[in-house]
């Protein structure tokens, strides 16, 4: 039997939800506060400009705090996404984008967070903020 | 010679963003003050939950407004995304998922569009506002 | 014993919120899905510039939905502001700020509004995305 | 002849800022990337519920990084609200707010500030994104 560690379970969650997959985000690291997250730039996530599309960095945004929520529940609160609000900053382009969600509110309803947004070179590229609700434990089960 | 009509020309601008095609977005319908966009659903487009992932109808929103810009300016404007804002009102399954795109202010430097979205039952399943920047003129030749 | 009309109850509602009485916010029309509020502009509601200030505006996006919400639950539910976006389109100077309300979504924890601002002229001077949360009922007898 | 230094120097510009004014905003810190304002809370900033208004909270922000571009600029620039998003996580009593201002980006011609909102207990009570347009210089001198 294999045991696998916090972070390749987180890992191993985020292969099962297909569009994270198909985009090949991967989780880079578990923090206190949240989860750091990195996808590989690739030509068919560009926008007619050549850079990373608008839309990708969205994702990113909406992913690193529905990762950061499964990871602080170890999974055992369904949530889903209320908003999402993100500043764009500068043009993506080089290997990766990089996003680091900070959980700055988690209530009884519903979990807020903070997503700084990073280009190869560490440069702050953008910035979101995201809010899921938590769905009741019931619901869970079905 | 073919001649292609306005809304042709903008479905064969649509598939030169690699994005956009990846998703498989096509514009259904030019209106005087925007755009209708669709994206068939599929499989790889969902999240943990078997529905739509919110970063497909954020790219959704992005495109929308952008597509509504390039629409506008018949191509002759380059227009960078500033920052998006979507709310998410229910989950989004079936068959595909609709957005219409507002412009609702072209300033000489800012873009601002609201985006319905709509499911197949032609419910609202969200909105979102998308401020785009009109980069200077000279920018397009480089 | 003089009876009020729902208007005229909900005005009287809104007179009994101590910020909007000084900004001097009034209601001047229900809808079936929402309400107009005014707003009398004055010199201390301006910035540095002379026009309206933004946090004015954002009062009257935040103010409007919570007005709407109000008369759609016949001040039965009470309800707290989650998150706001404004997008600012024109300054607004003249004689009153005028914020149209629509509640887009009314779910049972989750309440969002779309407010349109317009300006003497009846320009569209901003538009903005609201969302409040429902309290549970018996928080209310508290 | 007295010398203010820039604190005071920028104290006194948003007391010449009348809606700054009414609500009696003072800028209590200038920091490398931004500044801190605060407002004492008073029953005629309140809502229906005894609370901050969440209208505050968001002038709050907008101010916020209006004074912060400002103090940047050493006033030489001026600049306009753009759009603003505010999240709320906690209901606001006590003695005062405080909210500190992060200049994330400045660019030639948008600048985007984060601002985390504090309660006396310095609990975060919620975060905002505002984006400005600095205006070209030459309509500074009308």
């Amino acid at each position: 039997m294999i045991h696998l560690d916090p972070q390749q379970r987180l890992h191993k969650i985020v292969l099962q939800m297909p569009f994270n997959r198909l985009l090949g985000i991967r989780v880079t690291r578990r923090h206190k506060d949240g989860v750091t997250i990195e996808c590989p730039l690739r030509h068919d996530l560009t926008n007619l400009a050549g850079v990373l599309h608008g839309g990708v960095t969205a994702t990113m945004a909406d992913a690193a705090v529905g990762i950061a929520i499964h990871s602080r529940f170890l999974g055992t609160r369904s949530a889903t996404t209320v908003e999402m609000k993100v500043n764009y900053f500068l043009p993506v382009s080089g290997k990766k984008i990089r996003a680091r969600a900070h959980l700055l509110r988690v209530g009884s309803t519903l979990c807020v967070g903070r997503v700084d947004l990073f280009n190869d070179s560490k440069k702050l590229v953008g910035t979101a903020l995201v809010t899921y609700m938590l769905l009741p434990p019931e619901e869970k089960k079905r």
